[in-house]
């Protein structure tokens, strides 16, 4: 299938253009999103060095907010790939709602998730803000992940798109359906048809959860798009005791995988402590995953 | 637990009360809500004609919208016991948006359902509207449904709360988890412990569904309350497609129990065609949802 | 214009009928509210004892959010007289959110109400929640208030419906504009042609005011029918210190009047007391609102 | 003032800093956004090549929702002259929701747009998406945009915050006010003062509007910040009908500027066609500002 999306990608970069490189409107066909839209069973199955993302096994990517410094991330990572996680999830570039706020290690911090992932056998993901980083993020991590707070950034989307690297698109805390597939559509126009969506939260009236998790996207994107699904439980909840739950409750409504926040002492983390689940929970939220992913005739990835 | 509830609803009832019958404010602990709520693990079991809910197993309420004639309701009612759902759903009194739009079958659709739920050995639940109707309904259904319009409605609360029926609330589309535990809270003073609440969708910015399945009250509300809780995937999303999933995920999420729309034939019912799901759908969701309630330690109730 | 809307009404209900007393769906024209549409400039113009709403001039209401004691409702009533408002608000029956908040002083509020109202020579307006409540409150109140909460409360339109007296219907907190008028359209339907309609603040994201007022609702409404329209900016933004500027808005928009919240005292509102303003500030509004009315062409009622 | 907000611009940046450049977080006061922060009277008032902004006197900025061609602007901005605005607006970098959209004239879009307001007299306005931009548009244009959805974009606030430029700062469309004035303090902790906040409708459940216009931003936002503050009615409410309402609305409740989209043949703009007023519909709404202007004791700069 990912050959097939990848010739789509190429036929339509081939079709003529506009004059500022974008496509005529009038070569699309009946939906706005033409190259993340399926009108049939296709899947796009994303290939993370080795770990194949959207086929039948759920994969699940964890770990820490933000990397802290290496002891913190290689605990870490040895617990992820213990409990059975498979990805490593970890901020070096933060974006945060306030300039006083810890923005992250940067550089550095890109380092000690590399280095933190590979002496595990761990995949790494972590996200970039800045459309001059992507190279640099490139070299570090296995997933690309832009943030909610991006995802109509156009200018990072398009400069994601350049590159062939698997990318992680969060869903913006205020978008429907069809804006979010908009946005992957401007990556998939560059070129990259390695796609992967995440749901991770909107905002609504709710006042006791940061977020509302929106599970109904996973359904409603699947019958729309060949892309995989991800869910974030911590995100989208904003809560660590809600996290068990919607997890269990993402997988039976046939989520591709999770993204989950861990940490070897929660209430230290130093940003989102309050989101963020222990080890300890970690390992017993892995057991509920097998048994539901079996329950709908799926295996979790290792 | 049902004991201690009704003992606490006892004590509350029997302390000093100001001029207007109002407890008095300053008798209230922490939580505003102080019947509905829950410090551990107790649980509200209600004994709804001799099925429990609440308890260790899932029960499954399913039906049409409206109670249209004998032949449909009767027909649902046999597939719906088929199928091993335990509780027929219909309306008779409909709120319907617009005063053009029909309106229910009103006491003749009453009977109906009451026949057609004892003929097949189900229990029955129907919405009520109107204060003045409450008595009546008592008379023809084993659990009166308070509409998601109407969580608010005060004088149908304390009507409902007068009786010792029992009482599914759904959650209003605009309310916050501590308004929806104050609703109920209406009926427990009143002295009725026997109130199930309903997640049943909320109103958000996404206007590809109807409404947006709030899954997260699952958890939350569990933590918070001792009540039991009903999920409805059908007005929940507004479409057929996504109720199987949405219902799966709901179970993995601790669900109590679906309030789902089903018909013979759902493109010809006269209220909400789009949402309800066909006899065969039913069936498959049937044994979707038994094998999600087996991976987490739960049977569904026959 | 309010003949041609009764002759509307009037017609309506001498068309043919369905068997459970509602209109056939095929009688409908392209809106789905046709009593409260409009399709060109016409406007009803409601007569409250000789008071005009929807005409030339704006119409202010103010007074407390509950009806408390004599002396409290007898001094606010000659404030309001004094500042240049025409009808006197104070809640008798009180629709709160929790069953140990205070719920008014009922049918004694209501005879303070009517006390204070007639030795200023206001008009006055209350609210009512039951069904059951109003014949008695058409008694009292020259003005029948639905609230946010009852305005999908279908039984309780039907029951002002049947009446003549002036209703002022409060919009949904999550409701669009069509529910809004389909909402108006159950009270005409019953024959009722003197309805206003009061925007009052929606639920959104927001978390910093305890509702959205939503301004954008005066000039959508204007264009959609021919009902009188009134803004609450107390309720819609919950804040005191917002109430000027908002009230202020609400005249430029167009707003046919105002329903304001105001105390002798406002820190000691027994309810609602963040967003009643004092005396002193609604005199200062008062002479905001004549200016602002000046400059669109209107005067204010007295 | 805005000396003095300079100082303290100043003075955060003289002071400590973590070892990432930012700020310790024990230096803040109580209100996170320390610089936006007033806690009097003071304004501040933005000099744009001689226009103030947030002084005495309302601005009106208007123009095209795209610079499309030099005749377009051309006509475009002698008309905002006529009917008496000072800033043209002009997208030359355009967000838009797809890729197939178009997506500006880039930088010919620039050129034109500076020639057209320079042979008016007017000043000029336009978005920067991409923080590789910044300095190519401070070249060309007198105030920066940032648009909505990258209100969170903190590189690009970082990047503008290198700059003295004036800058027009969109709220995201589901930000609370506290998350706006945070986008805000990222400029402003860059060192540059020249700040102006724009509200431009939020993300609601209302499916009749594009976007609920929020004008209870301007009182709210005037007691916290001393940043002035514009309001778009056209993004706002995403229809032409309700701007002149809006408008009126907007200065009423005290705004410090109107942002208004206009087109010399609305219906044929290449983009948001819906929401642009006529040539004639400009005059018009400039007479009714200064009418309103003037009732709340200001004038329009001219």
């Amino acid at each position: 299938m990912k050959e097939k999306v990848i010739k789509r990608v190429k036929t339509v970069l081939e079709s003529p253009k506009s004059d500022n490189g974008i496509l005529p409107a009038e070569s699309s066909p009946l939906k706005p999103y033409r190259l993340a839209h399926t009108s049939g069973d296709e899947k796009t199955v994303i290939d993370v060095q080795g770990l194949l993302v959207g086929g039948p096994q759920v994969v699940i990517m964890a770990g820490p907010c933000s990397v802290e410094n290496e002891e913190q991330i290689t605990l870490i990572a040895k617990a992820v790939k213990e409990a059975g996680g498979t990805v490593l999830r970890g901020g070096a570039f933060k974006p945060r709602t306030g300039p006083y706020d810890f923005q992250g290690l940067g550089k550095r911090g890109l380092q000690l998730l590399q280095k933190a992932a590979r002496s595990t056998g761990l995949r790494s993901i972590t996200e970039v803000m800045d459309p001059r980083d992507v190279d640099l993020i490139v070299e570090y991590a296995d997933i690309l992940q832009i943030g909610a707070r991006n995802m109509q950034n156009y200018t990072l989307l398009r400069e994601v798109g350049r590159t062939k690297h698997p990318v992680l698109l969060k869903r913006g805390m205020h978008s429907t359906y069809k804006e979010f597939l908009l946005a992957a559509e401007y990556i998939l126009t560059g070129g990259n048809a390695n796609v992967m969506l995440c749901e991770r939260g909107i905002r609504t009236h709710v006042t006791e959860l940061r977020f509302t998790l929106d599970l109904n996207a996973v359904p409603y994107l699947q019958n729309e798009t060949h892309l995989p699904i991800i869910v974030d439980p911590s995100h989208g909840t904003g809560r660590r005791d809600l996290v068990p739950a919607m997890s269990r409750a993402a997988i039976a409504a046939g989520a591709d995988g999770l993204l989950i926040e861990c940490h070897i002492d929660p209430d230290k983390s130093i940003s989102d402590a309050e989101q963020a689940i222990s080890i300890e929970a970690l390992n017993q939220l892995m057991r509920e995953i097998n048994t539901i992913a079996g329950a709908i005739g799926r295996t979790v990835a290792t």
